[in-house]
Parts: structure tokens; sequence; C-alpha cells
């Protein structure tokens, strides 16, 4: 039964770990001994590697101090079992910093959503190489640091070393890319280590790089795509998160298939996104398991 | 870690039960005791109706008399609970029996998908309202049963107690209606309740009935669709199992429409037998909790 | 040859009639005397009813009083073959007037894909029964008319007098509503004949009315939609344009199916009417020539 | 009005030339001279290379050797205008030669959708590396050819010339590999330029090659395909005709992948070759002209 009374809490775990007989019995005994009833529960074993992958959601009787109380007491069971983990409030909401560039359907998708409560987050600023989309970012009361990005090495490492600052002042759980058109230094892709969200306009891997639609064009195929993936040192071969596709005609111009492929890229970043921060994306090698 | 040894055996939990807090804990612990690795784990609580329904899948050292073993262990736990429940070895078939009328691109397609052993099953024999079948059945080295179907009320009654017959004496967990054209009457629907699975070949709710793709046509949609779902003495208005659709153009006529429908109708039958005869659907009020 | 002289205008005849020997060859003559290029053609003749429907794109050599000039030359054909048809500049922005509720998802996809000139057309106002999307319409540099709607008959009459009025002094050619929940009366439907379009958020002909998401969650479909059409005197039966899906999970609330459904409600709205102010939907019937 | 007296004959003229202004006026003025009633009209003007591609579907009065003497007739106008071109009368099957090595889905998908007259084609045999499906195809009523095709060279070169020989007895018009796992040598591509059809079980560009699934699954793609396109000698990169994909799991095994993707690929093979048999694919360049 749903511990619904306003005393309860919504909590939630995720953790990983080397598969082994009696995990799920432990962590659930663990819950069921402190009062929780499991509301959502997830669980994945990746044979070749022998890893365990959990998700549970639970309500949990509230206290002082129930979310540290509650560290203390299962961070031995994770110690025993080898788990990487943590535990979430549900109502406590991501920090999110938003990169975008002169394209800004996905950025003007996001907000929205995120305006009238469909994306759970904080979004303390959004950064841009260029000054085009301040007048939008600003009607949403956020502010907007534009950081123009030179071509030459020199001038472009300062900016991004600009854009780090700027990023580690508004402490962000997670960074997406909007349509942001700038490649990311590997530095800072390693700082912000699965917590960069992209969304490419293909469908990956293929047309890996900046001209997506030229290059769907040119092979004639008959469905385009977009793919929402954690950005790596690796261009646009991070582990996918979301993908989706649209079908084009002969008839259709690289025009038609950028105006296509706005509906995509908006659908499947907002659903990749929402993944993310809902904590049902756990990365995995170069993959994810997606509890959705 | 899996328990891949020669001795394991693959078993399925499947249960439902009032929610209420301790559930996964009091299973999980019962399998771990017992030496199992839950491979595949899915649950889900149901909030206004209060049901916590699992689907669990385990390697368990194998051992004589293991299942009966098990299920005398297991029964117990499940009455503390109030569970209504099975317990699978993975490796036993279900025995299905299809029907078909004219139409014959589903059975084509079930057969030869059993036949490479995309559908764990056995199939005890095919019956039809029509011979016409007969050759292509026989060279699966299934038996087939020509029971024909008259429109008056008596003979169609004498006809449906023969099939009733043929049915039970194949002794079938499932019965699946693969374009068979006559309503099963709701006495027949009652004695293999939720075992029966319909290919209807629209998206329902819409288009109920016997010509759905002239209503298709009439109404000018945009998509059509198939649905596969458990037969109730409701016409075309039972659980639904999978659903899946199909883009029309204008210029399609109702045969265009048939044609491109015969691949989702494939598709959508095949997919949704599989996931009930791994156990995937669980039948509650007029819905399903499809655990994919 | 296209013809992209800098004197070349695109125009664009739409028309019907019914089907008869010579059409395409009189009509092909008559544009290529004139020197046009035809740059897109299609054409469908609708068997039931021996209807010939056609829509030809074309660069012809501008002059002064083209448009006129051709319309003249064009109506001895057209009566001849008892056509109905429109010749179209289509530089020319159709006018379109939105209407909107509460729910602000596809107003602000709307207005978003109308600045960045996704959407050739102008958007005079924006009228709606609640005074909440004042500032994001006003942002956009666009008059937004608060017209509350009573329950009581009378009020209700008088609301929609308004809303005629402020319609008919936008002088548009189309009329969007986007998420109004308000039941336009049939005098209305009818003044604006074929130039209403709506977007309901269900797959049609399932689940007319106010509440979709909760029929869909009642009757446990596996996939949701949304269907762009016309608004004729039956409440949501008019001619569809456009329709898409999404796949639910047994797991998705109510709340999520909305959430859900927004994606697949822009979309299918921006492409409808995207497809409509290119003239490339013709109503025959309650059913739509779409020529895509 | 559409021709359909017993006199009616239905053809279909496909023709590609150098755009420029009076192309459809000529060709539909000529069909209106001899009385042809134009039933399906598709055109297309490929702006960047300028050319102008056509396929018209009419009825025309019947009368003795009429293909021939409307075959002359039309000659003078395609030299006048440069056109490529042919003329077919639709009631006359193309002869298809099928390629398999070992997985039967495509082949058994074919002939059945041939068997019940979904496939307009006469099918004069099936060639296959395997001894496997004798029985099968014979069940068809359709001869049988196993030629072993050995890894070296010499026997190699061998085989595909016994190939050659067995193709050309058959006096096809088309070739399908319905996934022939042997790789068509450059000469054998060239002497049935556009008319060797291969099914790939990947959406295309991506994972070329042999184990399209093991590369899905080794990236971490959320969605498959398959790509049904005209084979030439660049492996995989030919003109692509049709592509559709579906969903997949984090827990989906390749094996459940292959399992998922036969239904795509037995609809996009039977869809794409649909269209090819109705003349509705033209190649331009590495690209398809698609009037589906």
């Amino acid at each position: 039964m749903s511990n619904n009374s306003p005393k309860a809490r919504s909590l939630r775990l995720i953790a990983r770990c080397p598969d082994r007989i009696g995990i799920v019995a432990r962590v659930a005994t663990f819950l069921a001994d402190r009062g929780a009833s499991i509301t959502q529960a997830a669980q994945y074993e990746e044979l070749r590697s022998g890893t365990f992958f959990m998700r549970y959601g639970f309500d949990i009787p509230d206290a002082p101090g129930l979310l540290e109380k509650l560290t203390d007491a299962f961070t031995p069971v994770a110690k025993e079992f080898g788990m990487e983990w943590k535990l979430r409030d549900v109502s406590q909401r991501q920090r999110v910093v938003l990169l975008v560039s002169k394209f800004d359907h996905c950025l003007a998708y996001l907000l929205h959503r995120w305006k009238v409560g469909d994306l759970k987050m904080d979004v303390p600023c959004v950064i841009s190489n260029h000054n085009d989309l301040r007048a939008l970012v600003e009607w949403y009361g956020i502010p907007y640091h534009h950081v123009p990005v030179p071509k030459e090495a020199a001038g472009k490492q300062a900016a991004f070393e600009e854009i780090a600052r700027r990023i580690e002042e508004a402490e962000p759980d997670t960074v997406v890319l909007a349509r942001y058109m700038q490649i990311f230094p590997p530095w800072l892709c390693e700082k912000f280590r699965h917590r960069v969200i992209n969304i490419h306009h293909s469908f990956l891997p293929s047309f890996v790089g900046g001209r997506p639609y030229h290059q769907a064009d040119e092979r004639g195929v008959k469905l385009i795509g977009a793919t929402c993936h954690y950005v790596t040192e690796d261009l646009d071969a991070g582990p996918i998160i979301e993908q989706d596709v649209v079908r084009v005609r002969h008839s259709d111009t690289i025009e038609d298939m950028m105006r296509l492929g706005k509906d995509v890229e908006n659908t499947v970043l907002a659903r990749g996104l929402r993944y993310h921060l809902e904590d049902r994306v756990l990365v995995h090698g170069n993959k994810t398991i997606l509890f959705a």
C-alpha cells in the first residue's frame, strides 16, 4: 500500500554492483525494515560483465535528518555488495545549465516545458556564443551569458575556460547542449562526465558532425532522426539516451528536413532530459541502461 | 552472477496481491535463501486499486522435484500476502491452438515464426471454418480440423460445441484467433478466460466489428492499425496487449489498406503472442500490465 | 528548367472538377503557352464520385497585373471543365487567427515556428477565454483579446458573437483552435467552413470530447495520439488533415499521457497547419486529399 | 471519368528528361488525343541537375497492337524532349528471381505475399547457396537451384558464373536478394544495374556489412531498422528504396534484435519490392525518386 500520509517522503535509490545472489533481498529488506513502500522498481542484469543495476522508488515515513540517516544506514549494505549508488529525494530539483548557439527551437521547447512544470529542474543560467537569444531567455527570468567562441586556438581555449567558470558558478547537476554548435573540449567533457547531454540532429551513428541534414540528403535516406546522448571526448559517439525518426520524401529539400527535424529534436531532447532528471539513465560502458 | 552451471534451471514467478510493505523483501529473500539468482524483475503498483504486480525470472540450482518443492514452500508466503500466482519453468512450452478463417497471412506468419523457433510454443492443431488452408497447415505437420460454422443459431451452437471439444482435446494453454472471422460465444470466452487472444485489424477502440478497413476509409484516417487483445464477451473490447499503426494516403484504396494492414497485423500479433507466452501480460480489470 | 530569373513569380493553382479526358492537357498547355514552368504537380482521381483534384505549382514570367490577367484568361478554361479553383501567389501569406484556452503548448509552439519562419503566415491576433497567456502573446507583438465564455446559454451566445466579430475584424484566411476548449457553435463553423482547424488530443475517431487522455487510460490503449482536422458542426468529426501517435506504458499516468501527448499535439498541429497554408489539403466530403 | 469499359487497357508511362517548359502539356495532350484517361500522375523536378521525372498511369481504349503503335507514336515526342522512358502494360507481371541463404523469413514472406496476390510478379526460380529451403520453395511449385559458393576465389568466381547463367535463363526483370549473405561481384551488379534489390538488416548508412545487429548492440542504439536498396558495387551503399525502424530496449539481446528485426525486414522488403514492381522507383544518381 502506498504510504501517502502527509509524513511520507518519496525517495529514489539508484545502484550498480557486481551481480550476486541476494542483492534484491538485502535492499528490499532494508527498505521494508524502515517502513518504506516500494512504488517503482526496475533492475537489470548485464550478463557479459556480470553487472547488476537497480532503480527503486519508495515512500518512507519522514523524520528529521531522514536522508542523512538513511545514507548512513545504507552505507555498510552498499559496501558489502560493492555498490556505486545514490539516494535522491524526488522533490529535489536538479540544476540544469543550458547552452545554445543560434538555432533556438530546442531552447524554446525546454524553457516552455520547464515553465509549465513538465521538466522538474531549476535553470540557473543559459550560456550562448551569440547574443541573439537574450530576450527570449530573459523573458523567462533566467540570466543569459554571452561567451563568444573565436576560431583560433588561444581564443577558443580562453572562451571555454570562461564557459567552464560560468558553469561551475551555477553549480549544476547537469549541462544541456541545446543545439550548441561548438565542440566541447575533452577536459570539459571529463570535468562533467556523464552530466553533459547533447541533442544531435541525426539518427546516430549515421551522420556525425555539423551537417547531418546535408549528409542525409546526399545519401538519400527515407527517414531522418535525432539522438540525445551524453557527451564524451569522441564527437557524437557518447552513450545514447533516446532516439527517434520521421519520414522524409524525395521532394523534401534540406530546408524541409531541417524543419521536420526540429519536431523530432525537440521531442527527443525533452524525453531524454526527463529520463535523465528522473535518474532513469544509467551509463554502462558506452551504452545506457534506460529504466523508462 | 547468473547461475549458468548445467544444474541451474530457469523459472519464472508471476504474482499479484494487495500492495503492502515487505512483499519484495519477502519474495526476494525466499529466492535468495534457495540460491536463486534473479535475472529479470519487473513490478508495478497500481495505485487506484492498491494492487501489486510482479514478474521475476530466476536461475535456481536444479534438484529432483524442484518445481513441486518450490511450489509447496512458496504457498504459505503467497497465502500470507493474499497472492494470485504461478510458477513456471521457462523451458516448458505452452500449447497453443490456432483458429483461422480465409485470410491466412497471420496464420502463415505464426507458423513460420514457430518453425524457426521465434515463438516458443507447441501447436497441437489448427481449427478453421473453411477447408482452404489445410495444405499449408499440414505442410508444417500440424493436424487441421475443418469445422464449418452455419449462419442459423442451432447449427452455429453445434459448431461451437464441436470447436470447444476440439480445443479441449488439444489441452491448450492458449487459443489464438489468427483472423478467425466468427464471433466466439460468451460461454466459450468464459471457459478460456484471458487465454484467448485475438488480432483485430484496426487501432481499437476505433472501428469495432468486421469491416474496419471500410470504416477507416469512410472516416478518412491518416493511419491505420492493428490490435492484439484478449477476447471477452464484449466484441473487440477486451484487454489490449499490443497495438501498432502504419501511415496511409488518400490514394490508398481499401484493398491497399488491407495489404498494408497485413504487415501490421502480423507484427502486432507475433509480438503480442510472444509477450503472452513469456508471461509478460497481466490482466487487471479491462487493461493489461505489460512487463515488456 | 526552373525559371528562376528575377522576373519569375511562383504561383499555385488548386482545382477540382468532374473527371474527364483532357483536363491535364488543357491546363498544362494553358501554362506552357504562357511560359510557365511547372515545379510541383499532384493530382488525384477519386473514382467513386468521378472527381478530379489537382495542385500545380509553377514559375511564370512576372508582368503588371499578372494574377488578374491569368485569372481572367483561366476563367473560361475552368468553366469549360466545371472547376472549383483558386490561383494563389506563393509569397502571399495567409492571415491566421489563433484561439486558445489554458493549455499553452500548442500556442507557444506555433508562435515560435511562426517567428523563425517555419510557418509562412501572419497572425493578426490571438483570442482566449482566459487572460493567462496575454504576456506570452504580447511578447511576440501580437494583440490578445480576452473574451470570457460563460456557461449559461445567453452569455455564451453573446461571447461567440463577440468572438465572431473579433475574428472578422482580423480578416483571416484561417482560424486555428490551438487547444481551445470551447465548442464552436454550428453557425460559426458554417461561417468559416473548412477554414477552422482544430487539434484534438486523441487519435480520432477514438475518444471524442473533452477528456481523451482519461478515456485512453480507461481503455488501456498502448498508443495515444493527436489529430488535426477541420471543424464542422459534428464534434471532433470533421475532415482529418494529419495524425500521429506515441507509445505509452501501463505505468504512465494520465498526467504522463498529457505530457507525452503534448509532443504529438505540437508536431501534428504544426505539420497539419503547414499543409493547409501551402494549399496541400483539399476537402472532399468528410475526407481530405492531402498532396503532401 | 475512368474508362472502365471492357475495351480499356491500363498502361503506365515512366520518363525522365532535362526539365523544360511544356513537357507535361505535350505528354498530356498526346494522351488526351488518343482518348486516354489519366488515373495516376506524379512528377518531380530535381532542381540541382534540372531533371524532370514523371510517372503517368492511364486507361486507354484497347486495339490490336496497341502497345507497339503507342510506342511508335510516342518515340518522336520522347526524342524531342531527350527522354529516357518506358511504357508498360500494368497487367504484365515482372519476372523476379529470388536469392536466399539460410535465414528464410524474407523468402517465406515474399512467397506468401506473392501467392495471395499482394505482389504481382512471376517467380521463375529461387537460387540459394544452401539446400535448406528447397522444401519450402518447392511447396510453392517454384524450381530451386542450389549453387554453393566456395570461399576461395576461383570457386567463388565459378559459382557466380553459374548463378549468372541461372539468372539469365530465367529472363528476369528483377533479382531480389532476400537475405542472401554473399556479396554480389561488381560485374554481376553491372549486368543487372538497378534491377537487383537487397534487404539490409540495418538502418543504413549505419552498420554496413554482415553483422549489423552486433554493431547496433555495440553502439547502444535505441532503434534498429532495415533498408531496401538497389545493389551497386559499393557494399550496402546503393540507392535506398525504403526504410523503417523498431524500438529496442537495453534488455534486448542480439537474438531479440534479430527477432524484432525480422518483422521490419519483412515489411520493408515487401513494401520496397512492391514500389519497384509498380515502377514507382526512379533512380537518380545514388538516390531514388519514390512516387509512392
